[in-house]
C-alpha cells in the first residue's frame, strides 16, 4: 500500500498536486489571469464546521468569515473584488434560520467591501462545508506578488496580530478576561475585516515590493514570502502590533509572541517595502515589524536572536485537533 | 423549533438564499459579470464522494468529472473557459496515488478544453469533497441565457440523452449488457464531454435564443427554461436521441423515456432556436426534440400527450438515496 494523505501532510499534498497541475497552481494568494487591459485574480477557500468555525459562531459570523477569507486573498494582490460565488454543503438537520444567517453574513461582508455574492451551489453534506471563490481585478502594473521582496526592504503589517489567538484562549480554553476585552477579541476573530482598501492603496506604490495576507499566521507567511522571493527575514519582537486586550491575556512573553507569530486567523496584509516608501505611503496605517535579510527566518527579541520555526497549522495533520 | 434543511429541500433552500443574496444569485448556468469589453462568466459546483462519484470511479475519472461539470456550465453560456480553480476536502486515509489521479484527471479535462487549473485549496474532510469553479469569457452580444426562448422556437439538444442512466443500471443495479456496450455507457457517464466548442459556435447565431446544459436531466432543464423564459415545451418522444447501447438496455419504452428525460448526469447543451436557424446552423451536430409552446411541459409520445413531471433529483431530499 502507498502513502496516505495524513502521512504526507497538507504541504506535501499541495506540492504533489502542483507538480501535476503546473506552476500556476502555487505561489500567490490568488491565481492571476490575463484579462486584456488588466489582470483578473481568483482565489478559492474551503472551510468546514469542525476545523474552521468554533461552535460559538452564529450563522451570520460563519457567512461573514467565509466571504472575508477569500476577499482577503484578493486584497493581498492589490486587487478590487468584482464578485464572489459560494458553494455550501449543508447537513439535512440544519435549521433554516441558521442557513439564512449564513446567507445574510455572506451578503453583508461582500457588500461591506463593494461586491456581491453572484452565484453558488448547495448540496447535502454530513458536515457544514463552505467554499467561497472571489474574483478581483487589478492593473497589470500594480499587481502585488509574493516574489518581489528584496534584501534591505522593510517588513510591514497592517492592523494587529494575535487577536484570534487570544479569542481562542477565551473561547476554547476558558481563559478569564474582562467582558469588554472578550467582546473585542471575539469580534476580531469571528468578524475579520479584509483589507481591501489598504490593498488597493498599497498597490499604487512601486515601493511596495511583495504582499500577502497573514491568515495562516505571521510565521508561515514569512516562510512563504521567503520561499517565493529567495530572501530571509529578521523580525523585531518589540515591534509586533498586538491589541492591549490580547497582551493582557497572555500569561508571559513567550505566549504573547506565540499568539502574534504562530496562530493565524487574522486577515491583515503583510508586505515588504523599499525604505524610500516610508515617506510616501501615508494613506495606509501599518507597522514596520522587521526587514528583509539575505537568509533565515529570525526573531530578534530585545537582542536575543532565535529562529522562527512555527509554520502555521497544517490542516491535514494537526488542524482537526486544535479547534475542538 | 423552526424548519430544517431536509424539510425545505434543495430548491426551497436555494430560493431562500437567493432572496437574501439578491437576484443575480439565481438564473443561468453561470453568473455573468461585466468585464468591460466582454462578459466574464463564473460557476461553482460542489461534488461529494457518496452522492456524486460511484465507487467504481477512478481518481482520474473523479478529477475529470469535477472539472467537466463546471466547464459544461461555461459552455452553456456560449463562453470559452479561461481558468478553473478547485478546492478539495480529502479524508486523511486517502491514498496519495488516488489524490494524484484526481489531479491528473482535472488537468487532462481542463487541457482538453483549452484551459488550466490555475489554483486551489486543500483541507482535511471526513468525505471526499471537490468544489470546482470555472471562469469564461464571451462577447456581450453573444452570451446565451435561459430567458430568451420564444413560442415557435425549436427545442434542440447536442449529443445523446440517457447514457448515465443506462450506465447507472449496469453499475449499481447490475443490469446485464454486452461488455462493449457497458464500456461505452460507463465511459459516457464517468468521462462526460463538456460541449465547449459547440457552445462557442452556437453563441454566434442570434437564431439561438436560450441555452443551458442538461446536467440535471432534460425534465428539470426544460422546467428551468420554462421558468426563465415564461414559455412551455412540447417534447417529441420519438425524437429523443438515445445511444443504441442504452436503448438495448431499457426494459421497455417507459424505462427508456425515463432514462432520457429524468436522470441527468450528461453534459449536453439544450437550446432553443428560431426555425430560421435550421438552414444556418451547420457547424454543430444537434437534434430537434420539440418546440416552444405557450405553456405546459408536455411529452408527445406518438400522439399520446402527458405532462413531464420529473424535475431531476433534489440533492437534499433524495440524491443521497439514489446513488448507493
Amino acid at each position: 500500500m502507498g502513502l496516505k494523505a495524513n502521512e504526507v501532510g497538507e504541504i506535501g499534498i499541495i506540492r504533489r498536486i502542483a507538480q501535476i497541475l503546473g506552476s500556476k497552481y502555487l505561489g500567490d494568494d490568488c491565481a492571476v489571469l490575463d484579462n486584456g487591459v488588466d489582470y483578473l485574480v481568483v482565489t478559492t477557500d474551503m472551510l468546514h464546521r469542525t476545523t474552521d468555525f468554533p461552535r460559538e459562531m452564529s450563522g451570520e459570523d460563519i457567512g461573514w468569515m467565509s466571504v472575508a477569507v477569500s476577499l482577503s486573498d484578493v486584497a493581498a494582490m492589490g486587487a478590487r473584488p468584482t464578485g464572489v460565488v459560494a458553494a455550501m454543503g449543508i447537513p439535512g438537520e440544519t435549521e433554516m434560520s441558521f442557513i439564512e444567517g449564513i446567507a445574510r453574513g455572506m451578503r453583508d461582508c461582500a457588500r461591506a467591501y463593494g461586491t456581491e455574492v453572484v452565484g453558488g451551489d448547495t448540496d447535502q453534506h454530513a458536515e457544514l462545508t463552505i467554499v467561497t471563490t472571489a474574483l478581483g481585478r487589478v492593473d497589470k502594473d500594480k499587481v502585488k506578488l509574493r516574489s518581489g521582496a528584496k534584501v534591505g526592504d522593510l517588513l510591514c503589517v497592517t492592523g494587529y496580530l494575535g487577536t484570534p489567538a487570544a479569542a481562542y484562549k477565551v473561547l476554547i480554553e476558558g481563559r478569564e478576561a474582562p467582558e469588554e476585552d472578550k467582546k473585542v477579541l471575539i469580534d476580531g476573530f469571528f468578524r475579520p475585516k479584509p483589507r481591501i482598501e489598504e490593498g488597493v492603496r498599497l498597490s499604487k506604490y512601486p515601493e511596495v515590493t511583495a504582499m500577502m495576507d497573514v491568515s495562516d499566521g505571521l510565521g508561515k507567511s514569512i516562510f512563504e514570502l521567503s520561499s517565493s522571493s529567495h530572501v530571509g527575514f529578521l523580525v523585531d519582537a518589540d515591534r509586533l502590533p498586538v491589541r492591549e486586550e490580547a497582551k493582557k491575556l497572555a500569561k508571559d512573553r513567550g505566549e504573547l509572541l506565540d499568539m502574534a507569530i504562530c496562530f493565524g486567523g487574522e486577515f491583515e496584509l503583510l508586505f515588504t517595502m523599499s525604505p524610500t516608501g516610508l515617506d510616501k505611503v501615508k494613506d495606509v496605517e501599518y507597522t514596520v515589524i522587521g526587514r528583509v535579510v539575505p537568509e533565515g527566518l529570525t526573531l530578534d527579541d530585545s537582542g536575543a536572536r532565535r529562529p522562527i520555526t512555527c509554520r502555521g497549522y497544517e490542516h491535514l495533520r494537526k488542524k482537526r485537533d486544535t479547534m475542538h
